[in-house]
Formats: structure tokens, C-alpha cells, sequence
């Protein structure tokens, strides 16, 4: 069983998945805690409903370095295998990757290495823009090249003529809620391999 | 029934696609010249066995516009409605972008708009390094920014781990053999419509 902690900053809707995903057995693995940079958000009241340690630590008028500091410090209260960002919007820097390094996981709503650097509705928007007949979810290890670390798993869905970024977002959103623990799981079991840029899923 | 001026530099399987489709019926047009900027390719081959007019244009000691203008000057002979690039290894300029505006497509290797600008197996090299688990092809409209035309159509393969530029190729090259004639198709019915750089299919 794996210690999982959970980054967040907003509603939570990948966390939620996690969270399930641990609790049916899907994942051999707990969500030890849930911490987030913004008060008050959806993410939280997830935690508490699931009675998961959860804090609030906020980035504002500190240093990087000392926000990262912090929030070290309250991760290893837990001592957790892996970090998991779910809609995490600080870019860490290479001291806490460093920290941290080749455990932490990140899911980006397109098909990487397309559309890197994005966030949200943006992403989307930029999708849509480029004409791309399909689009997709990316998880993703962590590494000090923002959305560049290796790749674990990726779903595809195709971008249809009348869709907006919300539409879009929607139908990314519910291939994102199945590749994330699907990386998770293949984490926690051991299997996955990474070779440079690519991870191999091992059977 | 379109016609149709497929340009090549190589050994032109895309060029044989399309011939294929259009003798099945498949495409509602016919391939009406095939021309090479490089003597002696495969491609050449390939028009003479269908009777095709085939012609070498030589790119060699020529400005780009002295090159586009004698090319255009033989594409005229045959009043083409379409022109179609199969593994032509030449940049157009703006002068013949302009001259056949809208009207030509290219298929490129991989899942536009990522792996812009490279070409061959210098693109599977580049998507396996990148560590991406699933690639493609995509017909696109030329337009004057390369490869960055309004995309038509986009077909998926996965990247597997085994996978070597050779292999990726030759499953992404059965996939732009199915791309490319329906592409083509799709045109000869007159059901594409441009918007941006977004392509509708009209139904």
C-alpha cells in the first residue's frame, strides 16, 4: 500500500478520482494527505469527507523556496511514495523536485508534447484554435521542464466541429479521471520503468 | 472527377494510394500528372505503370520562384483541381501557395501541430524520444507556415515500447494511406470546409 499526497488548488475533480479509486482497491494505495495553496476550495471539502488529513498552505508573499520549504515539511509528517498534482497551479521548483524526484505526477489536459505550458480553459481554447482533429489527457512524471517530464500513460479523445473549450474540457476531464489512477496503480505496483523521456510499462 | 497533380521526391506509397483509390472509384477524380523534382525516384515508376504523365522539374541551380513557376507552368497543362504533395521534399514559397490557394494538401507523419517542421524518420525519432504513446498522420491544407495549415484530417496509432523509427513509420504509413484518399475525397465532394484554421466535414 502506497502513500499518495495530493497537491491542489481548485475543485479537486482528479483528486475525487483518486480518492476512489483508492478506496475500491482499484489503486493497492491511501490518500494520506491533501494540500492546497488556496483556501477554501472544493478540493478540501473532498479531504474532510473522506476524513483525509488536509491542509492549506499558501504561497502568497513567500519566497518559492520558502513555500516549498513548508510544504515539505508538512508532506513528511506523512511520508508519502508519491505526490500527485491534481489542477496544482504553482510550478514547483528543482529543489522540491529534486526532493521528490521521479515520485511526483502531473496530468496535463492535451497530448503532450503538444500544447505544453497551458492551463485550464486555455489549453482547450489553444487546441481548438489549431485545428486538431483529436486531443487527450497526459500524465506525466514531474521533472524541472514544465509539462516536458516523461510520459506514463496518455488517452485520446477527438475534438468535434461545434466544440467549445468547456465541451472539450469535458470530455478530456472524463478520460483524465481514468488515466490518472490507471498511472497511479501502475506506480504503486512497481511496473513503471523510466529510460530517459520514455516509461516503460512492465507486465 | 477532379483532377488531381500529386508531386513526389521519393518512392510514393501516398502516390499509390491515391492512384488506387481513384481506379476504385473511391475518390470521384483522377490523378492527372504526377511530377518529381528528383530524377529517377520510385514514384516515377509507379505514374508510368498507370499511364500517368510523369515529368522530372529539377529544383538544382534554380531560385525557388524560377523552380515554382516552371512547375506551375506544367502543373497548367492539365488544369489541375487539386495538387497534392506525397513525400515532396521541396518548401513551397508564397508565390505558389497563393496560386493554388486552398488547394493543396499535404499528409505529414505525426499529430499536428506537434513535430512541426521535421520530416522522414527524423519524426519518429523525434516522437519516440519524446516519449509520447501515441503519434499519427495528418492531411493538412498548405498554407505559407509549414506544416501549419488548417488540418483536415488526423489518424492515431500508439507508439509502442519496442518501437524504433522504422517501426513507427511503417504503422503510421498505413494510416496515412487510409488519411490521404479520404482526405482527397472528402474535397472532390466539395464537403471541406475551411474556417481559421479549423476544417468542418460538411455531411
Amino acid at each position: 500500500m502506497i502513500k499518495i499526497a495530493v497537491l491542489v488548488s481548485g475543485r479537486g475533480t482528479n483528486l475525487q478520482a483518486i480518492i476512489d479509486a483508492c478506496e475500491n482497491n482499484f489503486i493497492p494505495g491511501k490518500v494520506v494527505c491533501v494540500i492546497s495553496n488556496i483556501e477554501n476550495v472544493y478540493a478540501l471539502e473532498r479531504a474532510k469527507k473522506h476524513n483525509i488529513p488536509n491542509f492549506v498552505i499558501s504561497h502568497k508573499n513567500k519566497e518559492r523556496i520558502e513555500f516549498e520549504k513548508e510544504l515539505i515539511k508538512k508532506l513528511e509528517e506523512f511520508k508519502p511514495d508519491l505526490i500527485c498534482l491534481a489542477g496544482f497551479m504553482r510550478i514547483l521548483t528543482p529543489y522540491f523536485i529534486e526532493y521528490y524526484r521521479n515520485r511526483i505526477m502531473n496530468i496535463h489536459p492535451a497530448l503532450l508534447p503538444a500544447f505544453k505550458g497551458l492551463y485550464g480553459e486555455k489549453v482547450h481554447k489553444a487546441v481548438i484554435e489549431s485545428g486538431a482533429k483529436f486531443s487527450g489527457c497526459t500524465v506525466h512524471f514531474v521533472t524541472e521542464e514544465v509539462d516536458g517530464g516523461p510520459i506514463i500513460l496518455q488517452r485520446i479523445v477527438p475534438v468535434e466541429d461545434e466544440d467549445t473549450p468547456e465541451t472539450l474540457a469535458e470530455r478530456v476531464l472524463k478520460e483524465e479521471h481514468i488515466a490518472y489512477p490507471m498511472a497511479i496503480r501502475l506506480f504503486a505496483e512497481g511496473r513503471l520503468k523510466i529510460e530517459g523521456k520514455r516509461v516503460k510499462i512492465l507486465y
